[in-house]
């Protein structure tokens, strides 16, 4: 058996040759290029792919694969809306990904966010930059009894709540169309999002993007929260309307916001541009220079752990597919991509 | 009853009103000026003084005290390291203090400048304002399934411990001279200070520096941990000899350390130097140039809650000390201070 990898980092090379020593009947070779209609050559001879990048997928290297008699491929992420599901199926492409790789990385990540606006860290680090070492009057708050709303309660979402209420002693209170059983002890659900909005001191996102939840957070959403209430979003970017954000911050209804995704952050995050001038967007400067939003370029999953499980993960499916046996991570091709 | 107020801060001036409303008996008065002989003059006529400075106390300024008829004072913050012990006796002075303020506040920022070590904030945040949104090679790590080290298990310590173990899932060990007796049924402690330092992952100190403590962590100590630890001292400079942790850090033994108090940090922090450059102290400019080190300038315990409870907890005291009632926080003039 031999699987072919693509769009290999750095940090991914370790573990791929762990997994690799692990299972000496399969036999397998990888760059560090990605997939593209001339890289996908390289499979030739080979029985499967296993595949990572945020550029999309071509009609011509799905179908170059196709002609080498490929027809698995492996995702090392969780979203497929690289693809074009209509070439999958023309070229009768089983796809898999991995939807679950690091919980922890993720709601540890939204909890640090908490903590550095809570405790104004962006202005505490210019102070410090710049040789002044005074307290006053950059004063922080507590997490300890402060309501936190945490929206969608999945995987992600249930460590975020855990780590506020029985870590940080919040008190939590959450939100799901589909509760999970897991949490429902905890008497934690409210029974909608205004209630949630209305409540929380702290709002964390932890729901996927389906199409009725675009733009979840707009200035409608925002106008029923507390004054002065924090967002936090390491889940999706077009959960939160970035134009009705920055005129939250404007007026104050929002205190501060952590976000680790945003509705406009292709063509963005993964790049560099030499300065934050350069970067061609209003709304993401706009927010980007401001002391009460922290920004991440979509890093919160990005752990030693979470890479391992990723690769682990996606290697063990393909194998699994090609194999012939039955995966739990075939991704349904006649849907739309759900996820990013 | 009159009570004059000394070195107040405009975060303190809120609480202290609140206070004054809340107290109708008694009578108040303050000023932003610290407690010297001159300031002294505007205690004149009251009957009690409520104070707090980071600079030290002089004889002068007590005797004026004396003069006036005081004899009762009550500091807003731990330490009374700011007092000659023999003034206050030779002036038959009663002292108190707040012990224990919001351990919330502390133990909080210590977990977060375990999350920015652990995440490579410092360098996430350089990239981030060059314009480099790449995620590689910045890989970090989580705290789940890390093994955490907590020396000193009191007020704060205990809840750093729940911290870490009831919010992100790591496995905390701890050492104590004088276990809490409300964590022992959690078996985290060991039987030495040695077995700690072998075995934690992150090592977080929050115990008082007893003269015996000074420089616990010391060269000797940093050889016993483990290679690439993590330390983190939110509690007393003096517990850690920074050339230590220099040496530790330039040799890799030590993969990062926050800092929240320095052994040498008298005359930097609240001090206003204009750059690092200009820092008169080459451990401190050697360590706050480091990536993998988090200097915060000793304002962990700097919360609303913190300072709302300082003021409330010390003219309460006050007050107390006035009205002739037996008070909890009287210090013990007849020892050396132990606490800064």
């Amino acid at each position: 058996m031999k699987i072919y990898v693509f769009g290999v980092r750095g940090d991914e090379e370790a573990p791929l040759k762990k997994w690799a020593s692990e299972n000496p009947d399969v036999s397998i070779d990888y760059t560090t290029d990605i997939l593209t209609s001339e890289t996908a050559d390289n499979a030739k001879g080979f029985d499967g792919v296993c595949s990572v990048q945020r550029e999309p997928y071509s009609r011509e290297a799905l179908k170059k694969l196709h002609d080498f008699g490929i027809s698995k491929l492996s995702v090392r992420n969780v979203g497929t809306d690289g693809f074009d599901y209509k070439d999958l199926n023309d070229f009768s492409f089983t796809l898999t990904n991995v939807p679950v790789y690091s919980p922890n990385a993720i709601a540890e990540h939204a909890s640090f966010l908490v903590g550095r606006l809570l405790r104004r860290v962006p202005e505490f680090d210019k102070k410090f930059e710049n040789g002044n070492f005074k307290w006053a009057p950059t004063i922080g708050t507590e997490i300890s009894g402060k309501t936190v709303g945490v929206i969608g309660t999945g995987h992600i979402g249930s460590v975020f709540a855990r780590i506020m209420q029985f870590g940080y002693g919040a008190k939590v209170i959450a939100y799901d169309i589909d509760p999970n059983p897991a949490l429902e002890n905890l008497g934690i659900y409210v029974d909608s999002l205004d209630e949630l909005l209305e409540q929380a001191d702290i709002i964390s996102l932890h729901t996927p993007l389906e199409p009725q939840d675009y733009h979840m957070i707009d200035a409608d959403a925002i106008s029923k929260m507390k004054q002065g209430s924090y967002i936090i979003n390491c889940a999706r970017g077009g959960l939160v309307d970035s134009q009705a954000l920055i005129d939250g911050l404007d007026s104050g209804k929002i205190a501060g916001a952590g976000l680790d995704v945003l509705d406009n952050e292709n063509g963005i995050f993964q790049k560099d541009f030499g300065s934050i001038d350069a970067v061609p967007n209003e709304k993401f400067k706009n927010l980007a220079k401001r002391d009460n939003v922290i920004i991440t370029p979509h890093t919160a999953f990005y752990t030693k752990k979470a890479v391992h499980n990723m690769v682990y993960e996606a290697m063990d499916t393909q194998k699994a597919l090609l194999s012939g046996e039955i995966t739990k991570n075939i991704v349904d091709t006649k849907e739309f991509a759900k996820t990013v």
